[in-house]
């Protein structure tokens, strides 16, 4: 059967997740019931580059499917968006190679996370924003985001209960942007793999190295004491955003990134 | 017991609307928590402006509430805030007139409108915009604005069901703001009074001139008719939000808005 690639983006505000399960609105299960409609009754399987957990945002999510017809790229983006709700929408679509996978090729991931600053919360931002309301030092953030480049042990910065032993990783870019306008803060962080609850993790201390109740070369210790309960912050899921996956043939676009 | 009126936000979004019922998450329920929560659990009854519809947003929904006991304006806004979930905040908390109603006293209310255009829906507008992906012609609206102003009988534009027979209503202004940078347009709309979704009525109504597929002075006929079959759609919660509540006292304030 023909095989597809689709990126998709979602507001996570109304998902109850990534994966299908009984009687809840995930993402997965929201693909599948389209794409089986779509083949008039067929169950379609839906695989995903990663599980994006309740209330976590996507700008660029990759899927993967068989399905039993030929489809043009281009047709299969607006059939699929015609039976797609409001709030997920196909933004590309292609035929990749014949064994593509969704997940086990991925070779980079870039996550975004929103904090909005300010002593009250706008309501309009809790679905889509972490907040921090303490005073912030630019400086001393940008400073350890420098400690994160490269590859380390992340086993302090992995919710514990995961089954992947092997928690070294290598982090290819990471950026804060600071947005007046918004009065926000944006992370972006690049990486050949990322563990679960590990943005959310880093985001936290990062906050708290900013806010000076850390060392601003605390990462280091971090990295070498292999210890979760350090780490001991969680930024909420709302600020999370999956921004890109890199597959073989994206090393020039991630090669630009690296050099950042 | 002394009297408070208080302004609140909201994003519509995970609020079954405006008014208390049993086992859903309102925008009175859960002021009426946080504030029974705040009196160690004696009841306090909240009283709104008006209910808005699950989905509708608040820049500005007015409520008030008697408490009691005596707290400063500012105390009560930040106790407040401290106990009301992330997606509501208190704007502004004042102690009115001994007998002020938040309802009964109102003297105009303002909506915004958001539509988002173009050809495909962006997922993360779906809960704060409504969507319009027709060809518009912006002058087509402008004049058909002017025809709302002042005073007219609105049973065309009143969702039926309604137990108010006087369906009389006066529009003070009717603006429509291009917002090019979103692709969105913003209508205001300022009467003394509107009717159950008259706004969202009215919105369906001017997309629909200014596609073309109504005359451009087709509100002059409605206005006659007094038939809501003719006025057919009804543009969707999620684009509407209550921005400004006008009481005794915000007179010099209206009359801004009615020299526009």
């Amino acid at each position: 059967m023909p095989r597809y690639k689709v990126t998709v983006a979602y507001d996570g505000t109304k998902f109850s997740g990534f994966q299908s399960q009984p009687d809840q609105r995930t993402v997965q299960g929201t693909l599948e019931a389209a794409l089986t409609k779509m083949n008039k009754g067929g169950f379609i399987r839906v695989y995903g580059s990663g599980r994006t957990d309740a209330g976590v945002h996507a700008l660029g999510q990759v899927i993967h499917f068989d399905y039993p017809k030929e489809i043009p790229a281009r047709n299969l983006l607006l059939a699929l968006n015609s039976l797609l709700p409001l709030d997920m929408e196909v933004v590309a679509s292609e035929r990749p190679v014949a064994d593509f996978h969704a997940q086990f090729d991925t070779i980079a991931k870039c996550y975004r996370y929103r904090v909005s600053r300010g002593r009250f919360t706008n309501p309009f931002k809790r679905f889509y924003t972490g907040h921090y309301p303490y005073p912030i030092d630019v400086r001393r953030i940008e400073t350890a985001l420098l400690d994160l480049l490269g590859e380390h042990d992340f086993t302090s910065f992995a919710a514990s209960g995961g089954v992947i032993k092997n928690k070294v990783r290598t982090i290819y870019a990471a950026t804060l942007t600071v947005d007046e306008a918004q009065n926000e803060l944006i992370f972006e962080f690049t990486g050949n793999g990322f563990l679960y609850n590990m943005v959310r993790i880093l985001v936290a201390t990062l906050l708290e190295i900013g806010n000076g109740r850390r060392d601003v070369h605390d990462f280091r210790r971090l990295f070498e004491v292999k210890d979760r309960q350090q780490a001991r912050g969680t930024a909420p899921a709302s600020g999370l955003y999956l921004k890109k996956v890199y597959y073989p043939g994206d090393e020039a676009a991630l090669d630009q990134i690296k050099m950042i």
